[in-house]
Formats: C-alpha cells, structure tokens, sequence
C-alpha cells in the first residue's frame, strides 16, 4: 500500500497565505515534511481556485516540484486549473478525480486520456451523493470503468475511491465496513487487479477526542490495507498512522518477512 | 470483541516464584493490573504441572478469584490439573482447550460436558502440527465440531482457536491473513454465530524490535476484530494493542458510533 500526504489543502491557512503572496516557502516547508515522514505521494489540494486559477495551479505544481519527484496527484474539481496543473507536471501525475457527474465526465475523464494521466474515479452517484451500501459502490465502479474505457483511457489508468464518510455519520461504522467490502470485490468484478484509493482523513473529521480519532484511523488503516487498498490519503503529521499503514502492509504482503522491512525510510526529496 | 490477559504463565519467574513459596502476592498484583487495563477474561497458563498438580492449580484459581470476578480460562494440557481448576472455580470458566490430539479428546474435552464449561478447540493436526491454510483449517473445525457435539456439548460452548503462528515462520504473513479468513468462513461453514479465539502474542514471538513488534500486534489485532474474532488473548501490558482491539470493535460494531464508546473503563475487581 502506497501512503498519500493529504496536508498542501488550500484551506489551511498557511497555504492560503503562500498562494495568495505567491511565497513558496510555506508550501515547500509541508512537502519536505511529508517526504521526511516516508509518504510516496503528494495530493495538492488547491479547491476551484476560481481566479487566476492557471497561474495558481502552475505557482503550486511548480513549487512542490521544486521540494520533491514524487508523484502528484492534482486535487481540483476546476477543469482549466486541473489542465494547467498537468502541463507544468514533470513528476508523474494522477488527476484527482472525477465521478458519474455530468460535468466531471465532460471536462475532468477526457484529461486523463489526452495528457496520459492516470485518473481517481469517485464511487459516488451522479449528484455527487454517497451511495448507502457496497452494491450501490460496485454499480458505480461499472459505470465509471465502461466511462472511461469508452473515452479510449487504459483501465490500467483507472484508480478507484470507494469513499469513506465519517464515523459520526448516523451509519458511519457501517459505511466503514462497506467501503472493506467494496475494495475486497472489485477486482473481480472489473476482472482485473484495479488500483484504490481511499481517503482516511474523512474517517474521523469533525470534533471529537484526537486520541480517540487517531486510534480508530490507525484500526481503520490497517483493516483498509488488509482489504487490499492501493493508496492511502492521510495527514503525513500522524507518524502512528504511517506506522500502522506500514505495518499493515507487511502483514498483507505475503511474501518472506524480515523486521527490516517495517522501517519508514525517508525518501530522497 | 472480549480481551482475555495472556499475563499469568508459569514461565514467568514471577508466577513460578509464587507457585513455589505459594505467595499470592505477585499473582494478585498482576491480575489486578490485567483488570485496571479493561480485560474482561484472564487467562491462567500453569503448564503442565507434574507434581501436586491439584493443589497447584487450586492455589492459582483461589488466587485470580479473590482478586476478580472475571471469567477465567484454566490453560494446561493436564485433565488432572483441568478439573482441579474446574472444582474450584466459582466465577465463569472456559476450558483452554483441546484439539485432535487423541489424549485431548479423550481425557480434556469430556471435562466440557461434566462441568458445563465453554471450551476452547484448536485447529492443529491430531499430531499437532499447525494446518498449512484456512481450507485445512476449516477441515479440522469441522471435526472438532462433530467430537464435541458427539460428546453432548452443546455447540453455544465451544470457541475455536484457528492458531496464530510467529511472523518469523516461513509461511508467518501468510498464515496470518489464513487466519482471517477462516475467521470469517468458520460461521457459515459451522452454520452458527461460533465463537473464536486468537493467541496474539504469538504472532510476534522471539527476537526482534520491541517498537516493531508492537505495531504489528496493533495492526493485526485491527484485522482480526474486522474478520470477526470474538476474544483476543493478549498481553494486557501492551495498553496500544488494548486500545486499537477496542477502535477495531468500534469500527466492526456497526450500531451508532459514539466517541465515549471507546474509552477502556476499569472493571470493578
């Protein structure tokens, strides 16, 4: 399981400030943290971005470039931004992401096949509702697979996010326990090993008792891993969370086990 | 998922010490640290007992007892020693256990139907050699089943014990996620809601990082309350694997989900 820094989102103020006077060192100080803490991937968050959302898509791709090769994954529901993005991207690229929204399929789908991007596709429905069980999951990942290969895009782009909600929701810990259900069938059902992703930050968002909070993401990163999950989205800032990630996989990897494989080492920047 | 104490065992210089000066002292001190941690079973493992096994056992049963009400699991391969302890234990009683092995079934799993106790079966070969995956697994369950029913032991009192292995075997990560998955076949395969019971501490046995170690207890204890396991032995001084078996419960329990649920509340001694 590949780990995914969800912490470069425009919300936060630090990068709210960086893009707004164009300073990159707030920006590269989180990327370096991220890679430091032995993430494989970067999502830049940057929101709709509606102004000047070229020029900003471009000062952020540009700047995280600069701190880190790792791939990134562009994390904007604005087409022209998301454009813009993968023209300045040199690392490799995912685009982040569409979903059966009419909208998404018409403008977001067709970059993954005209830049060669690989693409997150959202288990959500059309109005961008969360389906209420695994089967309504599974329909959606038929209709977002034949969506995508009708546009000429390689199933091999294809990355699917089965949506975890939080836990507070009235049926939190049963969509919890959907979303295992939903990575565990898919690759039969598509009928061939189909890359995930899920986004644990969602888990547990809202109030609450972080130390409660980080248990229960780490109980749940480790059940995702286990479910087979391809790529993780966390706050690279919870190291116990990485660690249960990490630990998790090598419990799932079946392959000859040496405690030397458990070590988060810090990746080149 | 209930949490059994794996802290009172014979090997330990502490326990051997009381047993031969028949101290209940450090016994005491260690159940009552079993019980502020939130355990809710604890686990007596007096070996075999060769010499004055009757009143050894009796000595540690009227021990645990004047420190807990909890139920108590009488751990040794000795039917003589066994139903010593079933005598002389008045809190609830779990025999700990047998397998296919002739003597077991001979002389351990009849204690079950005499004394009206739940009992523990593992899934070992008869000359008990672990199975090499869960479909030998599922064989010997069904075995164990059919002995038992034979025996007139009602099925609510039998716990299955699908046998964790160390890591460090060749096979080790495999047999775990082996594990897993006989957790969730046993019940459909038996055709009711069996209870299960896993030895955690075994999964990590023998050298290596004690940091590491910990982590994947954590992460395995995860996956086991997500596969359904109904008891986790483990070592209650590991405070991080109680408190992720207790997040593994919250998120496998899908009722209405609370913060307050996951708090480790001491049990009245």
């Amino acid at each position: 399981m590949l780990i995914a820094a969800d912490n470069i989102q425009i919300t936060g103020k630090q990068i709210e400030n960086a893009l707004k006077y164009k300073n990159p060192e707030p920006v590269s100080a989180i990327v370096t943290e991220c890679v430091q803490a032995g993430v494989d991937i970067i999502d830049i968050n940057t929101g709709p971005l509606s102004r000047n959302s070229e020029a900003d898509m471009t000062f952020f791709i540009e700047t995280v470039q600069q701190s880190t090769t790792l791939p990134l994954m562009i994390d904007t529901a604005n087409p022209v931004a998301m454009e813009a993005g993968l023209k300045s991207c040199r690392n490799p690229c995912i685009i982040n992401g569409f979903s059966l929204e009419q909208k998404k399929l018409h403008t977001i789908l067709p970059l993954a096949e005209k830049y060669d991007a690989d693409i997150i596709g959202y288990l959500l429905n059309e109005d961008s509702s969360v389906p209420l069980n695994s089967d309504e999951r599974l329909d959606i990942a038929v209709s977002l697979f034949k969506e995508a290969v009708n546009l000429g895009i390689s199933q091999e782009k294809l990355i699917i996010d089965p949506v975890v909600v939080p836990l507070t929701w009235d049926n939190g810990t049963f969509q919890a326990m959907e979303v295992l259900q939903t990575l565990r069938l898919l690759p039969d059902l598509l009928g061939f090993p189909v890359r995930t992703i899920a986004g644990l930050s969602n888990l547990t968002t809202g109030s609450g008792p972080v130390h409660v909070k980080k248990r229960l993401e780490q109980a749940y990163v480790s059940m995702l891993s286990e479910a087979g999950l391809s790529i993780v989205l966390l706050n690279a800032r919870h190291c116990g969370t990485i660690e249960m990630a990490k630990a998790g996989s090598m419990l799932r990897n079946t392959g000859i086990f040496s405690w030397e494989n458990f070590s988060p080492s810090p990746k080149p920047a």
